[in-house]
């Protein structure tokens, strides 16, 4: 299997970087780390060696694999590790996102939590695939600091996870951003990048508004994301 | 000539939507419309084509240009036309990026410029090509509603608008952008995607920090500026 495979319950650190952030956060999910001979010698390569070796993760220095799996850029490392899916925490905000079609906007996004400290991230599906290597290194390895979970629709989310506060962004909600406290624990929703949420969202919780001019279409999905996530860091 | 050279004066909107955005910006600089026969009757193409034929504009249906510029998606205009540089106001707010290097940053920066209506781009080179057809539909077409301007340094910068505010924003700064009232007219300066800004920016303005999490690397480039543009737009 020299190829990332969707199905499989295998996943792709790719980059110096993020698999150091991999084998920090998720030792246990770690399998094999493939090292290229060009790698130079220094202190990234001392970190990502002591880590597998204290955790008795086999090593390859080898380039056949990260030739195969990252294309357009020098990738000097790479780590094989489980995919993992977990319970989101019933006290703490969540992120989530309704069928995000962009694995560099989820990435992205994920790299926005971390920074922000929001940990948990709902995906209703169908949606881009938030375990694939593409999207584990737009997220500059945040990845591996998240709780992610999938759900079929909004409402097996919110069944079970009744006492958060529903924040759905939409162009045309009344509450804006700026006037907002938001209550904790929060969900705050974003639609798809295209279309963003059904207008069905407008009945649950509070729909807020990012303030912006009218003539133009909207922010990036990770834009929007981005700035809502600020605000609930500094303002509640 | 089949493909966008980075050297001519000539660059391409590629998709209805950025061609329709700058049909109506920037009808003076477009030279040549290009619709694709599989382009269905509709709202869009009616509109393309009254616009292009209100200015004279050529119109080519045609499929060999579409494909030889638009490799990944599928794309049923294009507009051929010229680049732009122009002198950028000097009692309006701007965005400065000191050599960004990804196109697709640059572009989302001006969406997010055009969704809070700063219209005045300042970049100081080497940079990504800012006239690109993947740089223009990165913007949505935001790029057909700013002033851009290109410089060799910060003090011919500095020099053209000494009246500005500038607020270079830096990981280690002191002033933190929810305390901040800016000044206007605001210079929001932005270093380069891995480096960031040299120290040296510390000694220019008020340097501001975005507050988040001590152990995350940082933001996405465009995810900060778009805090940061948010922030101007509501709090100023």
């Amino acid at each position: 299997m020299n190829y990332y495979d969707k199905k499989s319950k295998i996943t792709y650190a790719l980059g110096l970087t993020v698999v150091i952030e991999a084998l920090k956060r998720r030792i246990k999910e770690a399998r094999k780390l493939y090292l290229s001979p060009s790698l130079k010698e220094g202190e990234g390569k001392r970190e990502v060696l002591s880590l597998a070796r204290s955790a008795n993760i086999p090593v390859i220095q080898n380039n056949t694999k990260i030739f195969s799996l990252s294309e357009k850029e020098a990738c000097y490392a790479i780590l094989e590790c489980e995919k993992r899916e977990e319970d989101l925490s019933l006290l703490k905000s969540h992120i989530l996102l309704v069928e995000p079609s962009n694995q560099g906007n989820v990435g992205t996004i994920m790299r926005a939590m971390a920074s922000f400290s929001i940990h948990d991230l709902a995906i209703i599906i169908p949606a881009a695939d938030v375990h694939s290597p593409k999207t584990i290194r737009s997220s500059m390895g945040a990845y591996f600091s998240l709780r992610i979970s999938l759900f079929q629709d909004f409402s097996s989310y919110a069944k079970q996870f009744p006492n958060h506060h529903y924040y759905p962004f939409m162009l045309d909600a009344d509450t804006s951003l700026s006037s907002l406290s938001f209550i904790k624990p929060s969900t705050l929703i974003f639609g798809n990048e295209a279309r963003g949420l059904p207008s069905s969202y407008h009945d649950i919780g509070t729909s807020v508004r990012i303030e912006m001019e009218k003539e133009v279409d909207s922010l990036n999905l990770d834009n929007a994301a981005s700035i809502a996530l600020y605000h609930l860091y500094t303002k509640s």
